[in-house]
């Protein structure tokens, strides 16, 4: 499954292959996103079409492909990745801007009138299409979605991923499917809906209390869902379901079919009767497909907001998988600091050490996504991922950080720390402790329920603009309960839209991870997730706050503990005893005694 | 000229008169909200039609009526006074809560299809008639925008205003007319316009460095303005521009003619052309004037952001005035100091006093609102105002709200400080000391050019959050030069959409003005007005402060000083030394003697 261009068929070979089709389907430009008809963040392999034609490999870039031009639009976090990989290939790396011009800006003003841009609607959202529909009319261009080019040019496409489906059991399954389907059929009629789709497979597995394993990192697998006022049914491959779970599913009134019977579900949808589903997370390709005479419901998914609060229950098991995850990096970092000087190691030891670790924990699954081991100038990339043909060895002096997380049948973690190698500089001690004190300050925040997220950002960038430093990325993401690692409605980024779906519940996981990076030097960040939870409620309404759910030492030796203030210590030491308290337990040895040394109040 | 029902005709009377009316013209709904053709803050009294049909003086509020029905919408701010006011009257109060359906969402759920509604479009926004309309069409009844009812029915209506215009002159005024206009020609020419529609009353006494009086508070006078690519026209009435200053207009370019000639002006612009205005901030009733054939260009209107950034003259011109201002306050206080226990002192003498200590400073010009004074739980309403029949004498102990301001020729001030009475309570400096903490702390404030000012807020609130505590108002708004009091674009509170326009940009001031309220008991607010500076250009971009422009101490024995944290300690002690150097040559004697007593380092 040849998704790196070799020497015999090159991206340039595919390209004009591409351009051939082009030419005798009469498109004069295609737009290529990295999308599955699921919108989801990760993609099997049969949908990296994006990937296959342009030859480079950063997860997220949109290709456009004219007679003349191709060009590979890509945010900041790929630019050196893509100027490496686009190298030879004609392809030119257009860089993308927040706030500034994208590629459906360019289809919308360097197109000529009368042009007809395609672009594969089954993995196009509705709300995406119609930007560009609106932006091609403007200037007398049309759009066509009905077809996937690559299906004719990519003769050894990998198959649609069939790995078993299996369910998330008790006790860490806490809601029963019925309860679910139940809540979900009342807000679907809430709406005045009678049917509802979902293509978003965090929402399908969250529905339905199953797992599975199509992509890396999320436990998630390739379906769609359609559920009516007296019907549920699930489309996946039938071949991953075995007969006991298909039981199960049919005790709850869910019905499994093929994945590729939505399309004829949805046509037999009778006219007169409304159908809920989110823009902005259906393709064109699937609504497409819909009876006529059905009347279209747009809002959110409803499961999006009810999987996002974390019941008591689920949130207790999350507690013991933070107990376990941290108890693996304790082990990890006891091992590290032992091997340092023994034996060589590298950015990819850490990631196999680390893996090792968190594997002997219970209940472990997989990680929560790629391990991010990065030495020094490494550090200053956010997404930075070593691989065989390129990593440093971990000598000398300077930041090591480490951003990682696992799966757990009781939870996700997602947890970033800072290691001082050999003697950090002023410098770096400086960064970490700027980084540090934003944490804590958004982390000891009490605010009103219901605000926005985005406009809770501020409190933890206000510590580290104050010396005029700040960080491209957001502050924080939602977390899912043994599911994705990135999951919303919430997140603590003042660049996102304050929309009404933002606002923080009590019950949603979020990460807070403040960093600063030196491009060519070193990078910091520092990430705990931390439970929404209730304050209280006075005289001025209902307060929320934050119970800090990861348990892991923050190594002060790369902090300036005079520039902390007396609450900030205060806070730190608290975290400290509370870690120790909970973890020790789990430890014995030469990690008990790292724990213990790594614990010590300031 | 009866704004206020009389025993001889009272508001029933005049609503039967109304009713009797909208059935002879087939109207089921009329729609009067507070407004008029500039939809100014501060309307003149030709156009308080709400207040003359509904008898609430209070400033905003929404009137709706029908044959059987009559409500009055109006936010918290204004219920006692509207339950006292609309008594018999049989208007019912219908309370206006945020994020709850308002006016328009009732017309376009209450009223049967086929109904007309009917609405001055003459003090309409067309974002707003848009939006009504849109309601009104899903359920089938129409919008009636042609007609001014209250011509007919209100026989003594004032006429409209016609006080002088003057000039704003150097050296106060710093930018020449010529220079703004070129600029704003610039500036529509960018957005692809050929012509400029102004209504708001602010853009167009900015543009033309003209200021007036007809509305208390604000420097403003009641016209119109048409900017074309040769042609800049002002409408009001003649007679109150004198020849000298008709002809200093006329220099620039500037055509003046009568207030009623803007219609077949907008008439006369030529079919083809492109004409900029903003639909937020012109009425239906005018736009409907313009030449059919013209295209319309919706965007802000220039003046609003050149407007709230004020040149590095400006600047120096306002901070003469803070120090006037703040020297005016210094006598006030300690003129209060030695009144009391000597005379009996009320909030209305209090408005007296601190009135003619400001009007005696040089370049005073009018209050820039009506003066709070509010002792105890008066201060518990944030825009109670003392009358002659209810207003408080100033005994006992507790806490003295005082919000203030003045229009001088180089600024506009507002500030809000809390005055000690005999012995405030731990509670009382428990709150007064949460509100400067958070007053501090966005003052301190360092951020990234550029970020939407709604954002930062959350920076002011988390020091008041932290102990559960809220308050129901913005924490900023913009203040102009020698203008309104209340000036955008930028506005520093979370409940403001973040829309691109609230940006904060160097030259903006903005006031910074936590509160606590305790209904019933008292209220809390403390006020400077900031200009945002450059603090410098790092790696990461180029980042924005606050300079604080007002000067008068913060009195700390409402405050307890040791929750202060050393930071806030030191902010403290620099102001106050700021604010005793600054000040201190514009005293003499008892007030002088004040100033050094209240700058004290603590």
């Amino acid at each position: 499954m040849s998704l790196t261009p070799s020497a015999h068929f090159p991206v340039t070979e595919r390209l004009r292959q591409m351009r051939a089709l082009m030419q005798r389907e009469g498109i004069d430009a295609l737009l290529v996103p990295s999308a599955d008809p699921h919108l989801s963040e990760y993609l099997p392999e049969h949908w990296q079409v994006r990937q296959w034609l342009s030859g480079f490999h950063g997860s997220v870039a949109t290709l456009i492909v004219t007679a003349e031009f191709a060009g590979l639009w890509a945010d900041s976090r790929y630019w050196e990745q893509a100027q490496v990989e686009l190298a030879g290939s004609g392809i030119e790396l257009v860089k993308l801007l927040a706030g500034q011009p994208g590629p459906l800006d360019w289809l919308g003003t360097q197109v000529r009138p009368g042009a007809t841009v395609a672009v594969d609607g089954a993995v196009m959202a509705i709300a995406a299409a119609r930007q560009l529909q609106e932006k091609l009319q403007r200037i007398g261009a049309a759009l066509r979605t009905d077809t996937d080019l690559f299906a004719q040019v990519w003769s050894d496409r990998p198959a649609l991923p069939v790995q078993p489906v299996y369910a998330h059991l008790p006790p860490y399954a806490v809601r029963e499917r019925s309860e679910k389907l139940k809540t979900l059929r009342e807000q679907i009629q809430s709406q005045g809906a009678h049917w509802h789709l979902l293509a978003t497979l965090d929402d399908i597995a969250w529905l339905f209390d199953l797992r599975g394993s199509d992509v890396p990192y999320n436990p998630v697998f390739v379906a769609f869902a359609l559920i009516g006022e007296h019907s549920a049914t699930l489309f996946t491959a039938l071949s991953r379901i075995d007969s006991t779970l298909r039981d199960s599913l049919a005790q709850a009134g869910i019905q499994v079919r093929e994945y590729g019977e939505i399309a004829s579900a949805l046509a037999a949808v009778p006219a007169g009767e409304k159908l809920l589903f989110d823009p902005a997370r259906v393709t064109v390709g699937i609504i497409e497909s819909l009876g006529t005479g059905v009347t279209l419901v747009e809002a959110l998914n409803p499961t999006t907001l009810s999987k996002s609060r974390k019941t008591a229950k689920e949130a207790q098991h999350i507690r013991h998988a933070m107990e376990q995850d941290g108890a693996a990096l304790c082990e990890f970092f006891a091992w590290l600091e032992g091997a340092w000087g023994n034996q060589r190691v590298t950015e990819l030891t850490i990631d196999e050490q680390l893996t090792a670790a968190r594997a002997r924990r219970p209940n472990f699954v997989s990680l929560s996504f790629s391990t991010i081991a990065a030495f020094n100038a490494n550090g200053a990339m956010p997404h930075y991922r070593a691989t065989e043909t390129a990593h440093a060895v971990i000598e000398g002096d300077g930041l090591l950080l480490i951003d990682s997380g696992g799966q757990y049948l009781g939870g996700t973690t997602d947890i970033t720390r800072m290691v001082p190698v050999g003697t950090p500089t002023a410098d770096q001690r400086a960064d970490c402790t700027r980084v540090l004190k934003g944490m804590i300050a958004l982390s000891r925040t009490t605010f009103p329920k219901g605000i926005m997220s985005p406009l809770l950002d501020a409190i933890a960038r206000a510590p580290i603009w104050a010396d005029q430093v700040d960080y491209g990325h957001g502050t924080g993401h939602g977390v899912g309960y043994f599911m994705n690692v990135h999951e919303g409605p919430q997140v603590i980024a003042y660049q996102a839209p304050t929309t009404p779906q933002t606002a923080m519940q009590p019950g949603m996981i979020t990460s807070i991870e403040p960093g600063t990076y030196r491009p060519g030097q070193w990078g910091v960040r520092i990430e705990n997730l931390v439970l929404t939870g209730e304050a209280g409620q006075s005289a001025f309404g209902q307060f929320l706050n934050f119970e800090t759910l990861t348990l892991c030492p923050i190594d002060t030796r790369c902090i300036d503990v005079p520039q902390l203030s007396a609450a900030e210590r205060q806070w730190l030491n608290d975290y400290h005893a509370e870690v120790a308290r909970r973890v020790a337990p789990l430890l014995i040895g030469a990690s008990l005694q790292w724990l213990h040394e790594r614990t010590q109040p300031i």
